[in-house]
This record gives structure tokens, C-alpha cells and sequence, in this order.
């Protein structure tokens, strides 16, 4: 398997790129709009059919690259179940694993920054942690459905039962660490290490954040899969 | 061995963690000033002694962390030979190994983007280049007795001669791409691909490039290690 992790550094976002090299086909997990052409570039180059762009959920920091790579490639977008956008192809629901040659991605449910929220296991050697958990730090909660009661259980429950050896790899990160272990972060992330859920939910609600610069035009994208029409709308 | 790739977003420069998990001690190549707190905090949390600082080449474009993290663990500072810094614990040569636990680190001497340079190839099997190979890119060669030929050389007749498979990971990234392959470098990089000695020279004598912006304060620093005497001078 080819795993990539590309970053853009405009909204500190990592997109993914996962690929059967046997089969040369490939997934991009959270691709962001404004690097569609590198990401097709560096595809062309290994050679790499793209058959899904994967989103962990509807982000409201960036508007998605999927609605454009799916115009030029024909991929299928996929949402988790319950994301407001009626323009997925395709929903993947907790627990509901998505294959791909040898490439084997396991959804796991992880609400609480948003409503709808998957974190994805690939291999069982690594999981993509989406906005549920950064490398010592966690996605906000304060809007888009967010809870963080919800968010607590999430990580706790079920991104902290991973083997402490799997990979932790976010969907954004603000100090330049790419990578974590989900042991390093049971023990050292500052939100969660040693905080009861009651604790969690009273730093959340205080952390007094202003919106996201692009969110009025990222979220109504995004719940269009990033199509053309609602990114000039 | 743990191998932790962090970026520094002002100066677009990529450290490297490399660690023995059985002896519990590290190396970092190519610190940033500005990131040692960030840096001394993960060594803490994972327990680790840092026993080298580790230069590819005297910076231009960003101050060392090296003094200060020499400072302040007693680690020592390794700079390739020839390099102009006479604060250096330790100068390492062409084709030397050092060792630490399970890491063997082989110095790859790749001047040209400055005259003294090194790439390391870390356990075979990952080649830290340095300024010498970018994804898809080099180091500029206009300054620091920088010579495009020479670079050129560095690269195609060392560099890429390393199996194909041999992961990239450069000292900087200006377009989020963090790891890449020889193979992939031979056949992509359009500052290699397809072009002789001769059209390579041609075309880095007339990028035109304006200088770094910390250059004049970077370069004399670097040249004493990043202590704190060149700092604050």
C-alpha cells in the first residue's frame, strides 16, 4: 500500500492518499479544493486511477476537493451516514468497512466536533482521527452540531481502544507534527489526559474560538460535495 | 526506530525525530530555532535523551536549534566537514556511519545547493536530502558557494543511485508534499528529469530568486551554531 500525507498550508489541512499499487488505484481522504491540480499531478504520476474521495465530515475550514476530482475522475465521493449532503454518492456507516485491493478502511464513528464525524482505520495499523482528535489537541465543538460531551465519548470510547501502537494521523495540525500514536496521545494529549468528561465539556465551552474564516462559504459547499455551482454561488 | 517528520510553517522547513526505542535516545537533523520548545516537549514525552543535533548544511533560510538544544540537554552538534562553523562538536565525513542502537545513519556528501552538504541515508531505507532534492525540486545554488553543477552531479550520480524505492524526505516543502521515492524523483523532478548537465546549470542560473528573508541574520548564526551569542548579535 502507498500511503501519502500532503498538507495544505492555507487551512493547515492533511489530505491522504491511499493506493493499491497492485490494482493502481487509489483514495484521497479530505482533499481540499485549492490543491485538486497537485493531487491529480502526483495521481497522473504514480500512475493511479482515483476511485473515492473520502471525507471524515463536512468541513467548515476548507471547501472539499471532491465535487472537482469527481468532475475530472470520476470518483465516487463518500460521506459519512447522516452528513447533511444529499450530493454523496455513497454514505459509509459505523463500522461499515470500505475495500480497496489491499487497502482495507474501517469507518468508526466519532461524533461530537460535527454531528456526523468518521474516523478511519486503515489496515488496522493507523487511523485517520479527522477533527475528533490532533496530535495533542481535538477539533472545536461549538458548532455544526458539535457536543462535547459527544466528542469526549468518542475518543475516549473509541479512538482510545485502538492499540496504543496504531498511528494517529489528523486532519489538521497548527505546530507542524504530522503524526502521533494513540498511546502518546492517552498520555500526553492536553485535552483528555487526565480530564473527566464533565472537566472536558467545561474547557470546550470556554475556549471562546472565533468562526473559521471560510465557514460561511466552506459549510454550504461542502453539503454540496464542493460542486462548482455552490463554490461560484 | 522512531522516525518523526515535523514541519516549521514560517520557514517551510522539515526536522527529523529519529530514535532508538530500546536505548531511549535520539537524534534530530536539521532543528529550528524557533521550534526547540516544541521539540524538547515531545523528547520529553517519549522519554528520550537527545544525543545528537544533526546538520545537513549551514542554513540560509532559518536559525539552527542546535546551540540551544546543546544548551540546554548536553547533546552534540554534528555538522558535515568543511562546513565553516567551528562550534561544531563534531564534523562528519563522506561515507561515514553513526550509529545509534539500531540507527545507522550513512552520510551522502551532496554539494552543490552550498559546498558543504550532506544527505543521510537513515537504515538503508529512507534518504534525508537536505536542500540537495526536494519532491519534485532542489535547492536554489546562487549563494554559500552554491555550484548547479556540482548539484547536479551530487544528485544524479549519488542521490540517484539508491534504489528506487528508497523514500525522499527533503529539508523543505513549499507545496504540502511531505515524502517521496527516488524512483519517483528520477522520473518527475523537472529540475532532473530529462535534462543534462549543461540545460540544469542553465536553468538555475536564471531563476532569479530574491534572497532569503533571514539570510543575513541566519547564515552568520548558523556559522556558530545558532548559539546565543550569534542570536542576539
Amino acid at each position: 500500500m502507498l500511503f501519502r500525507q500532503m498538507f495544505d498550508s492555507e487551512s493547515s489541512t492533511y489530505t491522504y492518499l491511499l493506493a493499491d499499487l497492485e490494482q493502481k488505484e487509489a483514495i484521497l481522504v479530505d482533499p481540499v479544493l485549492e490543491q485538486v491540480e497537485r493531487d491529480l499531478k502526483l495521481l497522473q504520476e504514480l500512475g493511479l486511477t482515483l476511485r473515492y474521495c473520502l471525507e471524515t465530515h463536512i468541513h467548515a475550514d476548507h471547501i472539499t476537493g471532491t465535487g472537482k476530482l469527481r468532475e475530472l475522475t470520476g470518483c465516487l465521493g463518500i460521506l459519512p451516514e447522516n452528513a447533511q449532503a444529499e450530493c454523496a454518492d455513497r454514505h459509509i456507516q459505523d463500522e461499515e468497512t470500505l475495500k480497496l485491493g489491499t487497502i482495507i478502511i474501517k469507518a468508526i464513528a466519532t461524533p461530537g466536533h460535527t454531528d456526523s464525524h468518521m474516523a478511519y482505520l486503515v489496515n488496522g495499523e493507523r487511523v485517520l482521527t479527522g477533527d475528533a482528535l490532533f496530535v495533542r489537541g481535538c477539533g472545536r465543538t461549538d458548532f455544526q452540531n458539535g457536543n462535547a460531551g459527544t466528542l469526549y465519548n468518542s475518543v475516549t470510547k473509541k479512538l482510545f481502544t485502538l492499540p496504543d501502537a496504531t498511528l494517529v494521523y489528523p486532519a489538521h495540525d497548527y505546530k507542524g507534527h504530522t503524526v502521533s500514536t494513540i498511546g502518546e496521545e492517552k498520555q500526553w494529549n492536553p485535552r483528555f489526559a487526565n480530564r473527566d468528561k464533565h472537566n472536558f465539556i467545561e474547557l470546550m465551552n470556554n475556549l471562546n474560538l472565533s468562526d473559521p474564516k471560510k465557514m460561511m462559504e466552506a459549510v454550504p459547499a461542502n453539503e454540496l460535495c464542493g460542486n462548482a455551482i455552490a463554490v461560484s454561488s
